[in-house]
């Protein structure tokens, strides 16, 4: 039986939109049929997701025009070569600009579907159904949309927010207990940077995630859908505050770029990049070491890596510069006062990073 | 020496700009220095432009960090393979996000660097140097960017604002003359729907405009930049009166598909596309027989078709079924009420799509 446990308005004036968090809501026909403006509907999921959840999506949708695109599943697929076949059955389908994209899948497919749509005859409707932890809390939140490059992660993309996104967290069930750490990471981030008492709530509660209790889950993916939409809200073009969300990421970037994409997951390098970051602020002096601990034994109590694999600190740094967050050749990064205080600086010795990239490396 | 003869401002709130319109303005290093933030800028120019007029940009470019793509010339290579050339050149150069992109051409050079701009690392500043009349009064003004793919024009794109356009019409006097005629098309587009006043100066002055008077020129290029920037300010997002830009686009559009890419100018589709849709206001009683001799003895003045190439009706009918002016299935064509009376109807039967269809192919 299909049921809305929460619901959360991400406010960015026109285009504001809700997200609906509840069990079995691929189920709920007239949840979608109220975001859905025309006849027109493109289901986009990959080979993974849709033998799982394809068909009950399918049958939420009956009456209108609906056709699919299956996509090969994983990151290194998240290419302008592949997103071309959305375009393809657009076309061949003739779908016009009243049409309606849907994303069934983890952040990849959330992220190619949605600069599929921002792209699409200049921009089409698009909806979101994050079927891991990671998308749910994190791609769902902030219409960054987009595709990678060889030479980085996604370079090419676009800001474009969905109509809605539907999180059904029964579609966690089906995850493999690797990509439930990983999603862990960017819920343990929104902790970290904003929110020292959601942080401690995690602390007590990591079991109980990792056992997919409904209830702690529920609450989880909610604490951060309102931790990054409040965030996000209060600007959405990522001049500042935005870029607290990147905390653990730059880092996180040269690892899975280091290591070729798809070899580490995306949460677990920004779980091991959390721990530089945060090793490196109480370098900088900014962190207890004791602050320092609690973090590094959540992200290891969560599943995931707390050190980076082997790279030269030379390939580290070479891998950071082409990083987003470097603007005019300046580095900058996302660092710690405590938890729940991040901030962005650039204001510290070249040999602090040096040191902190020299001693996590396993 | 350089001389900026008009500037107008576009208004679009805070994504508002400037064109700059006079001679020799490509030596004015002060002028493009205004509007490029930091140090890293990459020119995209096409095979035939940049042995005309790269060197003399890249001399007032003096001082930056600047970076060049030669892409081949010709709507063809209007593509997202060829795009990624762009990207390809920004990542091994490692632009950032700071960077500002020159598109250094026609209408097709700047519908990809603003694409890329819009697209790269989410958006990055662009400046247009539109070297065609065509883009000079079409493409410069309404922030629409983009490429084609084989089902369609213009299928893949954003809608993106540059910072500035600076519009040298000495750049028109190594334009062949079929593409000044091209350029004409949307000159008189822009008299035909807005302005008679303005449609009557350019019955008067036709011959000054293809022997390239200066004044003549000046005064063409920001007639047609005004109409436009009044029209796309009042509407950027295309719901209502920017449909009106669309007149004799649909029919042009489905010459240009049906004809394969490159063959006909995209002005040429226009101008055949616009004497079918006065013909069909005149079929409708909407439009005088003598108003519609005047648009199509204008355009044959300008040294454009005033026919469509021989396609069937039918053809037409499938090609006219994908473009994006059909909204759930129901064709709208822009029409006439008089010269500088345009509006947007999907109010006529289907006898008198297809006798139009019928009657104009030669």
């Amino acid at each position: 039986m299909s049921r809305v446990i929460s619901t959360l308005d991400v406010d960015l004036g026109e285009r504001s939109y809700p997200i609906y968090i509840g069990q079995d809501l691929l189920r709920d026909a007239k949840l979608f049929r109220r975001h859905i403006a025309l006849a027109q509907v493109m289901v986009v999921s990959n080979e993974t997701v849709a033998p799982l959840y394809m068909q009950t999506l399918l049958d939420s949708l009956q009456g209108l025009q609906v056709e699919q695109v299956v996509l090969p599943d994983g990151e290194k697929y998240k290419t302008l070569e592949i997103l071309n076949r959305i375009f393809d059955q657009l076309l061949e389908k003739r779908f016009d600009r009243g049409c309606t994209l849907i994303a069934l899948g983890g952040g990849v497919i959330g992220d190619m579907t949605g600069f599929a749509a921002a792209c699409y005859q200049r921009g089409v409707n698009f909806i979101q159904v994050p079927t891991t932890l990671l998308s749910q809390v994190d791609s769902s939140v902030g219409g960054k949309t987009g595709v990678n490059h060889p030479l980085g992660k996604n370079m090419i993309g676009a800001f474009y927010q969905p109509q809605a996104v539907i999180i059904d967290i029964d579609t966690l069930k089906t995850l493999p207990p690797r990509e439930l750490s990983a999603g862990l990471a960017e819920v343990i981030k929104h902790g970290i940077i904003k929110d020292a008492e959601y942080f401690s709530w995690l602390e007590s509660h990591m079991q109980d995630l990792r056992d997919l209790d409904p209830e702690a889950l529920a609450h989880a993916v909610k604490g951060s859908c309102v931790i990054k939409s409040r965030v996000v809200s209060a600007d959405e073009r990522e001049a500042g505050q935005r870029a607290l969300l990147n905390f653990g990421h730059t880092f996180g970037h040269a690892i899975e770029t280091g290591m070729g994409y798809g070899n580490w997951l995306h949460g677990e390098a920004v779980g091991a990049g959390m721990c530089m970051a945060a090793r490196m602020s109480r370098r900088l002096g900014w962190l207890s070491a004791e602050e320092e601990t609690r973090i590094t034994e959540l992200i290891a109590a969560a599943g995931l890596p707390t050190a980076p694999p082997e790279l030269s600190s030379e390939r580290f740094m070479e891998l950071m510069a082409v990083d987003k967050k470097v603007m005019a050749g300046k580095l900058r990064l996302v660092l710690l006062q405590g938890i729940g205080k991040a901030l962005i600086s650039e204001d510290f010795s070249i040999e602090i990073l040096q040191e902190t990239l020299q001693s996590t490396t396993a």
